[in-house]
């Protein structure tokens, strides 16, 4: 075998959720794309790699110390929606209907994988709160038990802010989720969660 | 959205199988690796593109330009196996049960795709066999009805050569394939294709 051939393959193999027959794929795919588009895509990965930061403000991906986000006049200063990864900002922006800021945890405490608070920008929202501004903090962690405790965590630090509004996104049926597939715990928190048909 | 990781996710998804949601996972698993990790993968996969080569003997990819195994005084000169794509050579070689050459066809006559026998390295067999010594040419195309189109079109090149012995590779059911599921014209090839137990 190529020795190129193997070292691309196995460059490849390294990334999540690709085995050595998908990179096989990807690398023969390489051979069939423009020399130049194969060189606009190692150069957009190496200068990802090396020069994208975190928002001094929300931890968010951004290209300069400020995010785009936070950098935004237009956007509402007094709400701030906390979510686990930078993927979950993108999720909530999809949809448009959001125009407050975000504050990026950069994952949920779990004892398990070793992963405490201080691994967390927990302090960093604290900190932005207590500049003054905020009016509501709406959690947007998951609902798993690492994601319930980190919930937990961060309200027991907000106490400290008496007008402060924390709310947490709503639990239910998803739009097009079918109830005899949902889990138990949803359609339990579904049912307590009722509200009067408008 | 920072247009760092923008550009990496949108190079990420310019690959075959992989959409948006899988390249951000890429993309953010990226800066968990160390920056010198993801300089070699973007140099493996720039020098592949740009350096590695076709064997001009058997249309294999190849470091040099007649690849290791055409080069390879230990392999059977004799036998040369007839395959589709390089991916199929690696299959072949993996069982480390076949020890004579290979042809890299490129792909199989497909009028549907526009692929003439003329897009593939077909007269470059032909110059092969024709310079002599290959005694026996194994076809390993795949049974679709263009693998059948393309064995059947090499077959009828190949008789100007009438000493040389033309074989195709068994079709039958696989092991550890239960009858149940195989289709039925494998099994109707299975059947007629039966031999005596020894």
């Amino acid at each position: 075998m190529s020795k190129l051939l193997q070292d691309a393959v196995g460059e490849f193999s390294k990334l999540p959720g690709i085995g050595r027959r998908t990179a096989l794929r990807l690398a023969m795919h390489l051979l069939k794309m423009e020399r130049e588009s194969v060189a606009d895509m190692t150069q957009a990965i190496a200068r990802f790699r090396n020069e994208v930061r975190y928002c001094a403000k929300c931890n968010n991906l951004s290209d300069e110390e400020i995010c785009p986000i936070c950098a935004d006049p237009e956007r509402d200063r007094t709400t701030v929606c906390v979510v686990e990864q930078v993927a979950d900002v993108l999720s909530i922006e999809n949809t448009h209907q959001y125009r407050g800021l975000y504050h990026v945890l950069g994952g949920v405490i779990s004892p398990m994988q070793g992963i405490a608070p201080s691994d967390l920008k927990i302090d960093l929202l604290v900190d932005n709160i207590a500049r003054g501004g905020i009016e509501e903090v709406i959690l947007a962690v998951s609902t798993s038990v690492e994601g319930e405790t980190t919930l937990f965590y961060i309200m027991n630090r907000l106490r400290q802010f008496p007008g402060l509004k924390v709310t947490s996104i709503a639990r239910g049926i998803g739009f097009g989720d079918e109830l005899e597939y949902v889990d138990e715990l949803t359609i339990t928190h579904a049912l307590r969660n009722r509200r009067a048909v408008e």
